[in-house]
C-alpha cells in the first residue's frame, strides 16, 4: 500500500505533534517539514526539513500539507495561499472569522483543484461536531460548552506582558456546580463568571509589587475582569516543575427533551481530558488530513469543515471493515 | 419552505417516538403512519393511519419512510423491500448481521434510485460514530463501550418466560470501578463480568418458589450466567410505579496516547443518559431521515450508515449557518 505523504508547515508544538501523530498511523508518512527558519536549525523528531521558499518545487510530491501556524496572523493568509497548490488542513480557531476564512480557502482551493479543510482540532473541531449532533438530535434543548481544566496560552501571555512578571501560567477551570446543574437537566442560564474560574500561577521579579500585579491581572478587561480569578505567586523552579505541561480538555453537553409536552429528558455529554493540547490537536489534524487526501482522490475540491466530511473518511479502515468491526 | 414529509412504518414505542420527534422539528412533518393493524385501531398522537397494504399508492407523496419494526424479524425483510420504492431509515441493531443487511439494502435501494440509511440510533448509531472518531484520532489506544444504567428489553423478556414469573424488569448497570479504571488511563482488560452488573426486579406468582426462580435467572446461559446478577422480588404495583419507564444510556471511551514513546495520555468520553430509550432512538432516526431526504435530492442512492453521512446533513440549519453559529 502506498502511504499518504504528509507535509508539515511550521514546526512549533503543533508541527512537532503532527510529525509524531503521523508516525503513529499505519497508513501515512511524513514527507517533510517546511519552515521559515534556516532548515539546519530546526530539530525535528526525524523528519527532513526544507525551506518554505522551496515548497513549490515539491508540488505533486506529497499528498496533504498540514498548516501548523497560528490563527492570528499565519493561517488567514497561509491557508488560502497554499490551497492553490496543495491539499491543506488547518486548525484555524478564531470562531468569529470562520465564515470569511472558509470563503477565502474555498476560492483558492477550487482555483487549484485542491481540498482545504479548515478549523480542525477539538474546538473548533470535535466539540463543534458534538454541538451539531446534540442540537440536531434534540432540537428542544440547550447546548453548553465548558473548557478546561487547561492552560490558556492567550491568558498566560497576557499576564506575562504585565510589568514585573517573569513568567506565568493560567488555567481555565470549569465550575463544578455549573456542570452539575446542566447534568441535572436544569438548563441553567449561566453568566461568564458562573461557568469558568481562572487560576493563575505567576513568577514575579525580585522586589516587584505583587499586590499591584495581582490587581492588574484581576481587573484586565476581556481576559480576567468577568471571571473569578485567583493568583498564586510561585518561584520559577516550581513553575517549571509543576506547570510545565500544556494540558487541556472540556465538555460539550446537550440537555434536551422529547415526548408530547417535553416531559422526557435526555443528556448527551462529550468530554476530553488531554495531557497535551497541541499533541491531541495534531492527532485530529492528521485524521482529517487522511480525509483531505481521499476527498481529493474522489475528485472533490474547495473548502470543507468537520461538518462536511463523512466520518468514514477519517479512519484508516475501509468502510466494510468499519461496518463489520465497530458499527 | 416545503417541509420534509415523513412516513412511519409500525406504531409501537419507537413509531410513537418518531411521530413526536418529527413534531419537535422545524422543517419536517408527519405524512402518516402505516400499520399492519386495522388503521382505526391504531391510536396515534394525531397522525393519520393507513394500512401497510396501501403504501404503494402513496409512492412519491412523502419523502422518507422511517421503519420502526424489530431487528429480529421485521427489518431484515422490510428495509430492502421498502427501499425499492422509498427513501428509508432503520434502526437495525443486530451487530453481527449488519454487513449482510447493508448489502441487501444497498442492492434494493440502488435498484429503486433511493437512499437507505441503516443501523441508526445510539448503539449502533451515535456510539458507533464515537468509536470511529476515538480510534481514528487516537490510533494507539483502547476503546470501551459500557451500557446503562438502563432497561434491557431482551433480558426482561427472558425473565418473564420463567415459570412462576408474572412480570419483570432487568437493568444493565455499568460497574463504576471499571469505568474509573478506564478514565484513569489504566487501559484494563475487562471480562464480561467486570464491565456490567445485571439487576432484576421480579413479580412472582402467589406461592411460586422464589429461590428456584432466582436460581433459574442467575444461571441462564448467555443472558445472566456470565454476570453478577441480583434479583429483587417486588409486587406488581411497585413494579409499575417504580419501574415503568424505559431509561437507558451508556458510555463510549477512548483512552489513547501520543508523543515520541506514547508518553502523553488522552481520554475521549461520550455518554448518554436517556429517560426513554425509544424516544431518543426515534430522535436520532428523524435527524437521519433529514439526511436521507437531502442525499436523495442530491442524486445519491444505495445504502448508507452513520459513517457515510456528512454531519451537516442531519441539521435543520444550512452549512453557512452552522459554520457561523456552532463551528
Amino acid at each position: 500500500m502506498n502511504k499518504i505523504k504528509v507535509g508539515i508547515l511550521g514546526y512549533g508544538n503543533l508541527g512537532r505533534g503532527v510529525e509524531l501523530a503521523v508516525r503513529n498511523t499505519s497508513d501515512m508518512e511524513v514527507f517533510g517539514v517546511f519552515s521559515r527558519r534556516e532548515p539546519a536549525s530546526v530539530k525535528t523528531c526525524g523528519a527532513s526539513v526544507f525551506s518554505i521558499d522551496e515548497i513549490l518545487n515539491f508540488k505533486g510530491k506529497f499528498d496533504v500539507l498540514v498548516l501548523c501556524g497560528g490563527s492570528a496572523t499565519d493561517l488567514p493568509t497561509q491557508t488560502p495561499e497554499f490551497a492553490k497548490n496543495f491539499n491543506v488542513v488547518d486548525s484555524f480557531d478564531t470562531h468569529a472569522k470562520i465564515p470569511e476564512h472558509f470563503a477565502n480557502v474555498d476560492n483558492a482551493a477550487k482555483s487549484g483543484g485542491n481540498v482545504g479543510i479548515i478549523a480542525i482540532g477539538w474546538d473548533p473541531g470535535l466539540f463543534s461536531l458534538n454541538r451539531l449532533v446534540g442540537e440536531s438530535v434534540l432540537e428542544s434543548g440547550e447546548s453548553y460548552t465548558f473548557w478546561g481544566k487547561g492552560v490558556s496560552q492567550g491568558h498566560s501571555d497576557a499576564i506575562r506582558r504585565i510589568k514585573g512578571v517573569v513568567d506565568a501560567r493560567q488555567y481555565t477551570v470549569p465550575i463544578e456546580s455549573a456542570l452539575a446543574s446542566v447534568r441535572a437537566g436544569e438548563n441553567p442560564n449561566l453568566s461568564t463568571r458562573e461557568k469558568h474560574l481562572r487560576e493563575c500561577f505567576v513568577v514575579a521579579e525580585d522586589g516587584a509589587d505583587k499586590a499591584k500585579i495581582e490587581n492588574e491581572i484581576k481587573t484586565m478587561p476581556n481576559y480576567f475582569a468577568d471571571y473569578d480569578t485567583t493568583v498564586h505567586f510561585i518561584d520559577l523552579e516550581t513553575l517549571k516543575r509543576e506547570h510545565g505541561g500544556i494540558p487541556h480538555g472540556g465538555f460539550v453537553l446537550r440537555s434536551g427533551s422529547t415526548g408530547e409536552r417535553g416531559e422526557t429528558k435526555h443528556l448527551i455529554e462529550f468530554s476530553l481530558k488531554l495531557d497535551s493540547n497541541p499533541e491531541f490537536t495534531a492527532s485530529v489534524l492528521v485524521a482529517y488530513a487522511r480525509a483531505a487526501y481521499r476527498l481529493h482522490k474522489d475528485g472533490k475540491s474547495g473548502a470543507f469543515s468537520i461538518f462536511d466530511i463523512a466520518p468514514a473518511l477519517i479512519s484508516p479502515k475501509s468502510p466494510e471493515q468499519l461496518r463489520k468491526e465497530i458499527l
